[in-house]
């Protein structure tokens, strides 16, 4: 129901690892690897799941709005997380030289399309 | 000692709105505000440097190597932090039509700047 489009995002996009639907709660609702023994994308999830929580926390007492997208590039990975709604968000991992401008473009056109199938 | 440098990230930025110079304890070093009236810069940093910090744990314990960047779209701000080291960070606010790749390339080339003098 969501895999063809995680796998879309991940094959469209130059360095891509791995994409994710998940809760805030950390609970994976479905994900696409290109190489399942790289990377476990629901640990890296899960404990990403916790910090974005804090970030929306932080961006509603700043009154900066809904919050949409967050990136995090460290050393080993990139990656990219786009929020849905109050419950659920869409993340890709990249390698250090993928192609951050291509997947932020590729989870925001795609976003509607996994709200949609959600409700 | 800093401000030359703050001003200079705010001025050649599209839609920069202001840039601080903070410490993951969320006391400011220096900060520069293209309208002073318009944000408190101080806040949103000392809220944010709290999330860092959390982000740089989950980095750490996901083996991701060391953290460099985040970037933070909400729909009234987007926010780019670049970590300098583990004291101090960087930090740009834009409006949300601001340009991001901008902010992330002088904040990138800046960076080392903002190091020499604070050592």
């Amino acid at each position: 129901m969501f895999k063809d489009v995680l796998r879309e995002l991940v094959e469209r996009t130059d360095g891509a690892i791995a994409s994710l639907l998940m809760g805030f709660d950390g609970i994976t609702v479905d994900s696409y690897t290109r190489d399942p023994s790289a990377l476990n994308v629901e640990t890296v999830g899960s404990e990403y799941s916790v910090v974005l929580g804090q970030i929306k926390q932080a961006a509603t007492m700043l009154d900066l709005g809904t919050m949409q997208e967050v990136a995090v590039r460290a050393e080993n990975m990139t990656t990219v997380i786009r929020l849905l709604n109050d419950e659920y968000f869409v993340a890709m991992a990249l390698t250090p030289s993928g192609s951050l401008g291509r997947a932020r473009y590729l989870l925001r056109v795609q976003a509607q399309k996994l709200l949609d199938r959600l409700s």
